[in-house]
């Protein structure tokens, strides 16, 4: 094959694996070799529509087989992938559609009409296509694709200004597999439930193309639902789980979790944020470790791994950089690999990223590229971290949000972590708030487990003193949050990752 | 780390795994940083003999962490190692020496009259150091290594002209590191017992390299003994074996293999010949399939691999591809995909392979590096091979031991096969010898599995007799060796394939 990127792995695997089940969708089974012919047919149908090499072409639907299909597709005539966010307004489609030049729009039942009423918005005409399976295995397309070439583009909902278009190569993506295949034991009889959106890329690349390409089983579903997800772990024995430590608390809240059938997991996978040690305790309860990830989408995503021996002895970081990927920590007096750095706190820096991995850039944005990725290739996380001993880095915060209070740093994340420590918090969010005396103070934000005991505002004031006499017995003074706040539920970006800018809004004033 | 290439690994795994256990060697443990310290200091002592970028730097010695950390410290400096096979007369090794220019030469225990006497037959200047371990973790080396840059030359003893020398870079033995993690399940608790010799690429690419990559532990051996692999297979856990069939032939016929614990293999990787079927089911009665595969040293070497499940049901068969790489069959009326390939026979041609483990070229040899990859970079092997309806790949034979009898094509492989199933026959291999009336006819050499039978000529024509017969119920009449010849060893080259060309010699007169 003269294709040497992800659109040749749906031929790869059906010359060795025809017979193994790729893909498991509302209870159907698909085939390697099935999956290649509706790719092929998939091929077959965008190239009708016009679509050619360098051309992009956007998918609108939830998780499902069409997303694969159109993937694989796509790289098979050297096409640009865009998925699209099914969060997301009208408005933001058809800005995605213009920004990305999408002339091609692949959509699922049920999304028709939002796809009509975003092409509706685009300037430039758009084919649109419904997502029905069209099989064929006669249509041949060999394109000579690199692991240079682009492979998707996937938009970032930045904090602020309009999202920006990662563009993600083949090899970004092929070595971000391989990364996870090395430093994870996948194996050929994976079975990954895939319940995380994949127009991330946290659930596509951490574990959905590592498990197809080792001949394993996706079981995709288009959404979380701890009943459900505890149902499908023991029909089809699945052996690898992702999400984020939310997703993981209600699995572990669900009624049937205690008696539930756990026994064919081999690994679960986190990302978003660090395991809360109580929930750590609670799955090494059922004889299941973590294995915990930092990644960002500019990195394809996968940029450090904590694996399960470590989850305990190293709780709160995120773990050492993938095996083909380096990481430093720019910045604060720091300037060095994050494995020579030595003592942690002083060390505080912004963590940089090099490797296959790291994107080509932002689509159409040479200036935001060449301030991501700078002259040397080192991408730009935007997250302050720091490294022990050992060379194990962990994040303490988002740079904007750190709070600088009488002349301190304050890392909201390990006074968060303080806080769920506590038996009352479900959630917890720590933000800086204006103060005349400090310049800023820390406020936390939090949601409590039980609401049955705070209906008036008397118990509320005596659990946030509770609190923060709690947090004073584990943080310097200056560190634990002067005011406490409850809040029914925290905002979070469609990763998991907590909206600080929108927490700031709803909370931030003195 | 700017380097991007083998030379970067020691430091990859120390930061990832430091106390994992990376080699044992004479009952020694050696653990990933400490691997990685000798191997900076390594890298120091060969910086200090003047080996720079590009410089070529020779091993003399057998299976023995000195190879390792050479290997490793050669990358660190951007050097290429040049591995001597150990087996070699003086004069041969002087030449290996000179035509790759390797001005610095590490010699183990035991090679050092070898070592000066061969870098005494070599014009330029050398420097000779013996591979005492030197451990610092002070040096610092980030020479910005690429995938794309030479990494090793290691001679092939082609059957005519002298040897050349195949140059792999650093991305040929990754991407073939890579296709086999991708391939088998090698985790990283892997405990490989490595005894064929690193010297050559089998034993280095298939196991050692990828066991590394994974973090496991390589037991290294200096040659295989049978009673010692069992006793270290109970000893150390081995999971991972990897020889040719004549070696799991004899441990099979160890008088402790009945009771041996062979509990902790996970898998037995076979190169150099199909496994007879014979042998497949001796393991089989234990639980153990084999993943047999085939490569070349230009390939890096792995080319297409049998697994586990197909051993059977494909027996005699070489398997499919490697993930990441293709082969497709030139010749003979065939120039297709081998996965594309029909009928079985009838599209027998000359296996090509392309992928990026695919060598850089021959040392020095624009001429030789251009008929072997030609202008499409297809790698020719020499080797005849056929597909069947899946894409199974046989390798039939050498294109050059092809018999070809009153215009007939006899793959001596095919006849061999039959002859293996006969109780009395050991080893076996056909060869050709000139007939008048036929052109060539085949021979059979046979080695006996018991010579009490065969003390005298009459024993001697008795059982040739019945072997031919045997041959004869089960194969076109042309395909039979008109002749059986007994002989009590069969030459074979340091990698365990038998040396037609010295049979020939042997016993090739009509």
């Amino acid at each position: 094959m003269r294709n040497q990127g992800l659109g040749s792995w749906t031929a790869r695997r059906a010359r060795k694996s025809p017979q193994a089940t790729a893909v498991i969708h509302r209870e159907q089974r698909h085939g390697y070799r099935e999956l290649h012919a509706r790719t092929l047919g998939r091929a077959a149908q965008l190239h009708a529509a016009g679509l050619r090499r360098g051309d992009r072409v956007a998918y609108l639907g939830p998780n499902h087989p069409a997303y694969l299909e159109t993937l694989f597709a796509a790289g098979m005539l050297g096409a640009v992938l865009v998925p699209l966010n099914t969060r997301l307004a009208t408005a933001e489609l058809a800005y995605c559609l213009t920004d990305s030049g999408s002339a091609v729009l692949v959509y699922t039942e049920g999304y028709a009409d939002a796809a009509r009423a975003a092409a509706a918005e685009v300037e430039h005409a758009m084919h649109l296509i419904p997502a029905a399976a069209s099989v064929i295995d006669e249509a041949e397309f060999d394109e000579p694709v690199g692991l240079d070439d682009p492979c998707m583009i996937l938009y970032t909902s930045g904090t602020t200004g309009r999202p920006k278009g990662v563009v993600l190569s083949h090899g970004n993506l092929i070595w971000n597999a391989i990364n996870v295949v090395v430093d994870t034991d996948l194996a050929h009889d994976e079975v990954t439930l895939v319940s995380a959106p994949l127009f991330h890329t946290a659930a596509l690349g951490m574990t959905c193309l590592p498990t197809l390409l080792k001949g394993g089983t996706v079981v995709l579903e288009e959404t979380f639902d701890e009943q459900r997800a505890l149902e499908l772990i023991a029909r089809h024995g699945v052996t690898l789980l992702f999400g984020v430590p939310a997703m993981y608390q209600r699995l572990a809240d669900a009624p049937g979790f205690a008696d539930a059938d756990l026994g064919s997991i081999r690994t679960l996978m986190c990302g978003g944020a660090p395991v809360p040690r109580t929930l750590i305790d609670r799955y090494l309860a059922r004889g299941l470790g973590f294995v915990q990830g930092y990644g960002l989408t500019e990195a394809s995503p996968g940029t450090l791994l904590l694996d399960a021996q470590h989850a305990v002895s190293k709780a709160g970081s995120a773990g050492v950089p993938h095996f083909f990927t380096d990481v430093r920590l720019v910045g604060a007096g720091a300037d060095t690999d994050a494995a020579a750095s030595g003592d942690a706190e002083a060390d505080a820096g912004e963590l940089r990223v090099r490797g296959p991995n790291v994107m080509l850039g932002y689509w159409g944005r040479p200036q935001e590229t060449a301030q991501a990725l700078g002259d040397d290739g080192w991408l730009r996380t935007g997250d302050l971290a720091v490294a022990d001993a050992d060379g194990y880095v962990r994040i303490v915060d988002r740079l904007k949000d750190l709070i600088i209070s009488g002349g301190e740093n304050i890392a909201p994340a390990e006074v968060e972590e303080v806080f769920y420590r506590h038996p009352a918090v479900a959630e917890c969010a720590v933000i800086g708030v204006p103060d005349e005396r400090w310049g800023e103070v820390g406020r936390a934000v939090v949601v409590a487990r039980s609401t049955q005991g705070l209906g008036g505002a008397a118990e509320a004031e005596e659990l946030a003193a509770e609190l923060i006499g709690f947090a004073a017995q584990q943080l310097a003074k200056y560190k634990v949050p002067k005011s406490v706040v409850f809040a029914t539920a925290l905002p979070r970006s469609g990763a998991g990752k907590v909206l600080k800018s929108v927490l700031r809004e709803q909370h931030g004033k003195p």
